[in-house]
């Protein structure tokens, strides 16, 4: 019989980590084992279970995520940049998978996952639901299958706490698209219009952005051609699609040889 | 070198034939031999071209279809269950390929389409648009991805004129995502819900039906599981696009044997 | 300086019932004084705060409406349309506003709140929040400005739960739509449509019906015309913004003569 | 009885003023007087009718916008803002409504046309659709009944060939959310978002603009508070609106005050 996972917990304190101490409880075949905040956080000291508004469970928040590590097997981390090159560090020496959901990672940060990668499963996703995972590999396949008189377009609407723009998921998607057609993302984006643009170029991938209210997250892939659209959707209405995505992406790589990996790899998704 | 396809055209007075006409005079490597119309039709006797805005082609809108056809590689008919019952015989009597988007067809029809299929290509869709049938492969797709917990609904707009609900291309949707799921669609449809219909059934395939305007076409095939929705949206704007996909399935039928074909062989999108 | 208002809660032990008591604890002017569940309820005797999830407040549930009723100012109620009846004749003896959000009431039970509010003042509308009830006063507006080649269809989606098709809402949307066109919703009202409908009939009001998933409400009227189409939409993403509204009504009933109002009259936004 | 209005269309060569031929033929009570092409335009000396694939009906493309105005009653011009500039001057002396379509209009050429206006009648819109101004008055007063915690966004569609963005409906509407909620457009629009933007500012109106394939035009206003969406939307699938409404407005303008007025003048929107 398969032990039990210990997942500890990076960010415990915040509304992502509390979602996520509520997955690792729900979810079968794993337990929590850490719950780390950040320094001078008022969650330190609290029996983690209560935190997250269920019954106690005898983990306490504590700052030492070395510690913590060093007794897991796995790692969630939806944080920052900065502080995931850390865990990173510390996942590879203590031998735990490392669970990335942390957004707006750059070519530096990669870096670092790629190199504790060598030692540990690291999965890395900008979105870890099913649905969204699910709508890359659909994105990639149309934009495969039609030619280049169907422009691409890429809408998504956040909440109006969300500070970047267009979200990493609009981006994935994007890049999804790009790869599907063959051809360089980065020169094909068009991340917003305003004022005079020209009319539209050809090959391009065109974003928009729209912020309001407590919207989780909403995408849409639009495929304009000659006399019809096609159009695919993902709408996210509770964020707990994410952390439950990252305690089956934890409990997955379990056993898993060192590599980074993405969540279609986790829903085998690839094909 | 390859000869020029020749055509001919089952209703060819009525709107959807004057957009076959001009899809044949559009496309490469074919041309329009016949153009038949009903008894007693006004455009019995005109020219062909001129009954479509375009120039003068001499061809003459006539009833014989049998002549026609005899002289024909391939026959396009979007007309009623009862004459492409007709049509399939005198195609399959004349070697010529029959491309059908009559709708509506029921068991006994079909069956007499497969009885012309012993001798000639038949290809068949209710829908030949490319996003239409693109939107079949995604469904059967994500259906097959998705467990039982996303329930599927779809639903679709057309013009007020329409005279069936839901329409075959969302029938069609329908028995893509059965067939997906592993499900027997016609114990899992729900057609329409009206009155005390008690909560949904566990696996069920729900359909809704607007109608209004003069809206071509537009279907969305909703997956709505725990947490998140994925919807899959076609939406037509130029009926052009049912004509253009009905002469590339009868340029693609040539030379290929005598069976039923659907859309997704014309455009490669089996897997 | 006004005294607050005490309110009972009829159907406190459900899930609509505990998003009442959260809403009337989160309003400025008012207090909860009673809390009743059905007879064998597991929530009889328990502190109707901590059955919300808050602090204890010292409330407990209990099945004797008329005692609560009688302490109480005014009373919120979303229950069935039998409860509401007898409710509707405890609040006009004891001369407290009736806050009725009960949906499926058919004449019979409209009679019986026509009856209380000979006495006290009863606000009923089959949705409390603020955006459904400008979506109703926007639908009249519209259907009373354009023509009748404006074809009108509702179409809603409600999570797999829901037993009844259309819902309350649509209902109401499309009896302003009726209203606003000056014709009878019943004779207009196509309430689903399957098989061999025919053309739609000229003014017809259309229904369509999605279920699936945990959709909390979602509402759009379509108003399709020749060359353009304009679509009103409210999408709800949280039940709390009813039981806001009901907190709304029962502060605002306070003092006002003895009649049925509905959210329009509350929110002022009868013109 | 009603002598029949004499129309002269400006930019009579392109896609707008065939379509503008096509509807001063339609509509009662008006005619084609003059057509003006610009200079070197192929189309200059054909008959009016066979450019917009009519009948023909003798009036001539010519270059000679003065003439023309001279002999007519009213002036439908869908151009630049120069062109427009001139044109103003041209029916101020000829005593002729100007009737204008033109968008990208700056203060300068707005003072052109108030100058035009204290002699004729002057109708200027940025879109002249029933459907589009409708939907500008439900902005403004949704607006004003929604307090701030509703955050307004306004995403807009159209075809790959526009070359600005937002579109002048678009921004239209973003003035009528300003309106209805007493704040100054300029300082609270956010035309476009890209990279760390930093959380939404409260109070501001935010636009997002998607390009791509044939689409006609689509505006969506959104409302989105705690709890709810409101969404306001209109699709236009035919350019037909645009001059349907400028030939409504031309009609209108018979006899009026000299003044400028707005498509909710001649709708009778205002209230």
């Amino acid at each position: 019989m398969t032990q039990s996972l210990a997942i500890t917990i990076i960010g415990a304190a915040g509304r992502m980590g509390r979602m996520l101490i509520h997955a690792v409880e729900a979810a079968e075949g794993c337990h929590l084992k850490g719950a780390i905040a950040r320094e001078g956080s008022e969650a330190l000291g609290q029996d983690a279970g209560l935190l997250a508004g269920l019954k106690a469970n005898g983990v306490y928040v504590t700052e030492d995520a070395a510690v913590a590590i060093a007794k897991s097997d796995a790692v969630i981390d939806f944080t920052t940049p900065e502080t995931t090159v850390d865990i990173a560090r510390l996942c590879a020496q203590a031998g735990a998978s490392h669970i990335v959901g942390t957004t707006g990672l750059d070519a530096t940060h990669l870096a670092a996952l790629e190199k504790a990668a060598r030692h540990v499963p690291v999965v890395h996703a900008p979105n870890m639901s099913v649905g969204v995972n699910l709508l890359l590999g659909l994105t990639r396949k149309v934009a495969a299958t039609l030619g280049p008189d169907y422009d691409i377009e890429i809408v998504e609407m956040h909440h109006r706490h969300k500070v970047d723009a267009p979200s990493g998921t609009a981006l994935g998607l994007g890049r999804a698209a790009a790869a599907g057609r063959g051809i360089d993302h980065d020169e094909a984006a068009i991340l917003s219009r305003e004022g005079h643009t020209g009319a539209r170029e050809e090959g391009a991938i065109g974003y928009a952005t729209l912020r309001g209210g407590e919207v989780v997250g909403e995408h849409t892939v639009i495929f304009a051609g000659p006399g019809e659209r096609i159009e695919l959707t993902h709408k996210a209405s509770d964020r707990g699609i994410f952390a439950t995505g990252a305690v089956r992406a934890a409990l997955w790589a379990r056993g898993k040889a060192a590599a980074v990996y993405s969540m279609a790899d986790v829903l085998d998704l690839t094909d």
